[in-house]
């Protein structure tokens, strides 16, 4: 899985009749030391993440594997806001 | 999934038979604040975008999730029209 | 799917069994402008395609979509031969 | 599948029901030759493996086939500790 | 698939249980001209390949279609020992 940030929202009316009702999320994905990388992704939110909120996501064919995204064409997924991560015993990130 | 601008459109009369009566588009893709990356994919058209229009589109399995695309030898569909996204409370595209 | 051309063949007596009777192509990948862009991959060619002609090819489980590569250890399969695209109004290519 | 040494732990309390109860590894890669390549990425645990190990990871629908990330939104999983590896010869790390 | 050069192998006793019994190769990628691009993966080894023997490998889910590796987080497979390729009419490697 990646790390991100929640930068933003999408909005997409004409889509796949499959897709209606699912959340999008622009993500800015994070370094490990919570920097931003400068690549995004769209993502479906699974779990109710707000903008600014440090999540996890899963890509490919992992991202349906959530009763939001399951069977959807769907190749990326917020499956987890991040409490905290360390690195190399130092804090990298706390909520 | 990834944000593209339908650049342009691919016919191929000898494939797979499975793939008969699809449509090709070819997709430059769009970095966040909607420029072009100079990355290019052809994806199918599983619901009618035209060119010059914003899309989202899947990659991978996850491309085969639509009626236009299940059990085809098919790895990026156009599953979105894009109204409008934003990043950090700006707008960055708008229909 | 991304574009490519046909640069060669590969051979390879000693295999996994299910591969027996498929044919290996070494593809150069295209670049939307009819470029080579240097990378190269193996594919299998589920459709007759000869040296020289360019191709779309699907990669990861997409490959397996035919009837050539079904259950095979494939992740890149030649699906069909093209005969002309177009990016922003211009004909990049033509068979 | 990919080196990686287990730089540290990942702490998710709001997430996917199915994830409940997996323990999250963050990861950075290694090398051939035991030296860090810089980037990281989050994976599952499905082994018991210790911050400061060495261990492989397998990612995308592979990373689902273990008993622990079976059905969930998981795209890489820890699935071995490695003892040893050598390469032209020579071993580059012994544990 | 990609071209690469069994480069050497790896030996982890503690692992996932299916993966009990597979070889493990670490496989130095190949450019298309036989020269090693810098890249390596590891690979479980599904035909018996030795150390120096120049193969094709499949990635992702293709890693799964064979008896060795089905069902089980493998994500990289040796399904073939290259006799041979060309590019362009001329050969680039031979056995």
């Amino acid at each position: 899985m990646m790390l991100a940030r929640v930068a933003g929202t999408l909005v997409a009316t004409d889509k796949e009749p499959s897709l209606e009702g699912l959340s999008f999320r622009v993500l800015s994905q994070l370094d490990v030391d919570n920097s931003e990388t400068g690549t995004y992704v769209v993502a479906v939110d699974a779990i109710g993440a707000g903008v600014g909120e440090v999540v996890m996501y899963a890509s490919g064919s992992s991202a349906r594997q959530t009763e939001a995204t399951d069977g959807r064409p769907c190749d990326a997924v917020i499956m987890a806001i991040v409490d905290t991560w360390e690195v190399n015993g130092e804090e990298q990130y706390r909520k």
